[in-house]
C-alpha cells in the first residue's frame, strides 16, 4: 500500500534528501458481468490497490446494482492484479440493476430531473430500515472508538495519505478496517468484506470514518443497514440531511475527547 | 455556504443542546448546450453551492471536454438555481470532445484497457508545456503560503468541513481562493474562475490545496498550465509520478514550518 521515494525535505530554511513513503494510488476498473455475457466497465475508480474485489462488490451495492448476497458468483469472481481490473461475476439468472449507475455517471439524455429535491434527486432507498432503540452505545464506547482504530491504522502512519474505514460492534469491539487514498474506497471495502461474508444487513454495527462525513458515505451506510456512523471530522449538511431521514445516527468532531450528535442521540446512552 | 443545525455536544460525559454550523453540500447538475442542440447532462456532482459556472467551466477544461476560451459562449452561459442545475452554452460551431468524459464515466463498451499502464489509461495531455525553470520561488515564499490562505478562509474557520483551494502567484500574493466539500470542486471553482476572465495558461501561478494532493488534482493543475502545487497533505503516488512526468513541482505536508518537495525542486530556490 506503500512506495518509496527520494525527496526534498524542508525544515525552515534547512533541506535534506531523504527518503519518504507515499500511498499508492492507481486506477481500477471495475466490471460486472452477467452470466453468459460479456463482462462491462461499469467505473473506473481511483484506489490503493488491495481488497479490490471487496471493492466493487461494495461500490456495486452502495450504488443499488446489487442487491442480494444470491446474486453474486463467489466462486467466479477474481480479480486481474497485472491490467488492475476486478470482474464481479453474477449468478445465472441475475438481473443486476445497471440502470441506478446512470444515476451518478455520464448520460446522454437530457436533464430528467427538475423540480425534484436535491434529496429526491440522488437519494436511493435502502431495504433495510434500522431501528429507533438498536443499537445503543455508551458515551464510554463512543470516546474509544477513535483509539481502537487508531491503534490497527498501520499504514497511515507510515504516510499520512490514507483515510480509514472500520466497523465495530456495539461494545466498540473491532470487526473490519480498510485504508485507501479515497474515502468512499475504504467504505466500499469495509463493507464489501461484510457482503461477501453474507453479514448484511449489519444492524448492529459503527462505521467508523477516519475524516469527514459526506452524503455519499451516509447512503452508503444505508444501503448497508448500519444505524450508527461515527467520524472523526465534520459532518456536511446532506449527510445529517439523509441521516436525519433515515434515523441514522450521525457522530461528528470525534477526537480529544468531544464530539458532536447530527442525528439519532437516543441511541447514544448516559453512562 | 453553511447551515445552522441543532445538536447535542459531548465533553467527556457532560451533554448539552446547542447550535452548529456545517457546511452545505449540494448536488450540482452540469450540462454542456452546443449550438442549436438540446442541453446535455454532464455529470452530476456533490458540491457547495456558489460559483456553479466556474465550476462547470474548470470540470470541463479538466477534462478536456473545453480546450479554448472561444468556445465558451459567456454571454449566454448561465446558472439556473433553483434546480441545482448550471448550463456551459458554447459558441456557434464550437466542438467540444464529449468522448473524453467516458474515460471517467459509465460506458457499456467492454474492456478496451488491457495493457496500458496506469497512467496511460487515465493521463491527459494538457494543451500547455511548463517551463523548468519558471516560476522559481523562495523557501520563505513556501512556508508563507499557508498563512495567507488561512487569514481569508472564512468558512473552515466555521464549520471545519471545507476544502480550500488557491491561487497565488510566485510572490505568494493571494489571486483567488474557493471552498468546497469536495477538494475536487475548489480546485475547478479557481481554475474556472481563471478560464472565464480568460487569463490561461497559468503559468505563473502556484495551486494551494488545503488537503491532500491525488492524482486527479496535479492532473486538473497540468491542463491549466501550473507548474507548482503546493498541498498541506501527503500526496499520493501517482499524484507524484504524474507531477515528476509533467515538470511540475508537487510540495506535500506544507506545515508547521515545513514542507517535502517530490518533484520539480529546482523552481525552489535558496533565499
Amino acid at each position: 500500500m506503500v512506495k518509496e521515494l527520494r525527496i526534498s525535505s524542508v525544515h525552515a530554511t534547512t533541506r535534506e534528501e531523504t527518503n519518504d513513503l507515499v500511498a499508492i494510488e492507481e486506477p481500477l476498473e471495475i466490471q460486472l458481468q452477467v452470466s453468459g455475457q460479456q463482462p462491462e466497465t461499469v467505473s473506473i475508480t481511483m484506489r490503493t490497490p488491495g481488497d479490490d474485489l471487496a471493492l466493487a462488490v461494495g461500490f456495486l451495492w452502495g450504488e443499488g446494482v446489487l442487491t442480494s448476497f444470491d446474486q453474486i458468483d463467489t466462486a467466479r469472481s477474481y480479480v486481474i492484479r497485472v491490467s488492475n481490473q476486478v470482474c464481479t461475476a453474477l449468478t445465472s439468472g441475475s438481473k443486476p440493476n445497471i440502470s441506478q449507475l446512470q444515476r451518478n455517471f455520464y448520460t446522454t439524455s437530457s436533464c430528467g430531473v427538475c423540480g425534484k429535491s436535491s434529496l429526491d434527486l440522488i437519494k436511493q432507498k435502502s431495504q433495510f430500515a434500522v431501528l429507533p432503540q438498536e443499537p445503543i452505545l455508551t458515551v464510554d464506547t463512543v470516546h474509544a472508538l477513535s483509539g481502537t482504530v487508531r491503534r490497527e491504522q498501520a499504514t497511515f502512519e507510515q504516510t499520512g495519505g490514507l483515510h480509514a474505514a472500520a466497523l465495530l460492534d456495539s461494545n466498540g469491539t473491532l470487526i473490519t478496517l480498510r485504508e485507501d487514498v479515497g474515502r468512499h474506497n475504504a467504505v466500499d471495502k469495509a463493507i464489501g468484506s461484510q457482503i461477501l461474508a453474507n453479514q448484511l444487513p449489519l444492524s448492529d454495527r459503527v462505521l467508523f470514518l477516519s475524516g469527514r462525513a459526506s452524503f455519499e458515505l451516509i447512503q452508503k451506510a444505508s444501503m448497508a443497514g448500519i444505524a450508527v456512523v461515527a467520524a472523526v471530522g465534520a459532518p456536511s449538511s446532506l449527510a445529517v440531511e439523509l441521516a436525519q431521514s433515515t434515523g441514522i445516527t450521525l457522530i461528528g468532531f470525534l477526537r480529544d475527547g468531544r464530539f458532536n450528535i447530527y442525528s439519532g442521540s437516543q441511541r447514544i446512552g448516559q453512562d
